[in-house]
């Protein structure tokens, strides 16, 4: 005979069950209250990850620079602080870094130790993360050193103006003086665009506008956990706030630099929350996050929208990661491996 | 001049990055202390799925039963309550469902209104979830009518049998017999394999048996939020417990089920934990989950797994959607966007 305690859960699970199964017509939306947790490293992934997801919460992560000047000394120091990163990364992916112009705009032309035949007459644009405002110069070098690495490719990484020296729409039209440089030598068929967070939002920003000039689109697309959506709509913002410990709350400083570079412009913009742009005829396009990222919504958004659009789009989304912490080693596996994806997508997908 | 505060944020955060650029060789392990919170419901997802999301966390979760008949008692209750939402989905989704057996095993076979031509000679198996323990008969059939009617397939839905009847391997036992006989009338190319939670976890484990008895491997499978790990490995456990309101948390009802069902079996068993399996040669497999999934990490962590083998992969994540939340009701438009994307993988991949 069941016993009475478990005649009262099949009751109660069942009684629910039945609730459920049909829409509920008049529950009205309610909050979910979640007690205080703690949560420990996950052993799913490398012991190097390990590592990473164990860091405490960004320091400094509530406390954003308050003025012009702040927001500029902060991202001199990203820069300077990244150095000797990327000066080691660079020598252990073994690429070539040329600092240039090209349309007006500074770059890095970033040259793999070997190019693949099938890249010869490819090329890859990237737009570097920060929130819009952070790692200029040799900081945005390091996703472009592990594509360009990691997949064989030309890479030419944008080194965009940002506040207060260019407020919005300074970046993005940074990003297309150099695309369009791009394309009138090679061929947008054989253009891909890649970048992560801010870069993420770039990519898919460059899409837009380049539908609204009449522009060709590149043949392909890697959009990083895009910050797709400014205005902090995507459950994840709240999902994962305070676990995820780089970008840890849509109140934190990566929201703080968005407003500092919109500079009063409208938060839903699409060219700054691109997610509510129209991406009708984008090309094939991969995206990247981590389950513990704060972008998480905002990526797998971008992704079901152009998979509505019949867009041929692949999500790939790592275990335990917070915001954009696949691009940040090349010496861990997780990275190789997201990167690894990204190649094999430019390859598919590009023009020979 | 920055101001005072400033200059700490950006010494702070600088430090923090120059820390974390290369990997810390030292740092132990460390939890992460999350605050209770209380989330909204998202508004960036349909009205309709906004009323599943702001529903309570499912009544009696941390109840399960504690002996075999009250979890008889629980899975025929499963059973009737479903009942009134398993007819009125047939009614509007137009299938018809005809109960029989197929080797051996009771079986439904469900058809729709209009089979596609190109899907004349192919078939889909469907595996029904519940924890391997509850949804018998009837209550397995949503699913299988959804993927009938939007897909145009004909489709066998497994009626499996459950503890206490039949413990572990007796599910994976009938799903495998009916499979056999399947393909003894239908080329396996053209055999898709279907299955949510246990159901997702059972489809993979059909793959790793059959490797292991050397039949042919289906077309295709959709395995949808697997319960891939029942060691309870995998982080969104706990990232997302208490925030997925079906699952809620990895010391629920459904881990107490699936230990009922391994009957003291390792759970280790890739026949129980398919992840730990050697999924090589496994045909294309889609895979989804939800942002707020208990078992996210779980279906992530098969999709990487099969990627990293060089397996057609293809994952799909549903912005604020617990467990399985996707399969729930024909008329949210986030279950025919789930279903049709499941259905086109199917078209593409099978064997016509």
């Amino acid at each position: 005979m069941p016993s009475g305690p478990s005649i009262r859960a099949a009751t109660t699970v069942a009684l629910l069950l039945a609730a459920t199964a049909v829409c509920a017509q008049s529950a009205p939306p309610s909050s979910r209250e979640v007690p205080a947790k703690s949560i420990p490293v996950p052993t799913t992934v490398s012991p190097q990850l390990q590592q990473i997801i164990a860091q405490p919460l960004r320091s400094g992560w509530d406390t954003p620079p308050t003025t012009p000047e702040g927001w500029k000394q902060l991202a001199e120091t990203t820069r300077t602080s990244a150095l000797p990163n990327v000066q080691a990364m660079r020598e252990r992916l073994k690429v070539r870094v040329e600092p240039g112009t090209l349309g007006g705009v500074r770059i890095y032309t970033v040259t793999p130790e070997k190019i693949q035949p099938r890249n010869r007459d490819r090329v890859l644009v990237q737009v570097h993360g920060g929130c819009y405002v952070l790692n200029p110069a040799e900081a945005a070098l390091p996703e472009a050193m592990l594509i360009s690495a990691i997949g064989g490719y030309r890479v030419i990484a944008v080194d965009y103006r940002m506040p207060p020296q260019a407020y919005f729409p300074g970046a993005l039209d940074d990003a297309m003086a150099v695309y369009r440089a791009v394309i009138a030598r090679t061929k947008p068929k054989r253009v891909g665009l890649i970048g992560t967070s801010a870069g993420g939002a770039l990519v898919l920003e460059m899409g837009l506008r380049a539908r609204q000039l009449g522009l060709p689109l590149p043949g392909a697309m890697a959009s990083g956990t895009p910050m797709s959506d400014s205005t902090k709509a995507g459950d994840t913002f709240q999902t994962n706030a305070r676990v995820d410990n780089v970008l840890v709350s849509p109140d934190g400083f990566c929201d703080a630099a968005a407003a500092f570079y919109a500079n009063g412009h409208d938060m839903k913009d699409p060219l700054i929350s691109p997610v509510y742009g129209d991406m009708s005829g984008f090309p094939p396009t991969i995206l990247t996050s981590g389950t513990r990222d704060l972008l998480l919504s905002n990526t797998v958004r971008v992704h079901r929208k152009l998979r509505n659009l019949g867009i041929d789009s692949f999500l790939q989304v790592y275990e335990g990661q917070s915001h954009a912490q696949y691009g940040r080693d090349d010496r861990i596996p997780e990275t190789q491996e997201a990167f690894g994806e990204i190649a094999r997508f430019f390859d598919t997908h590009l023009a020979r």
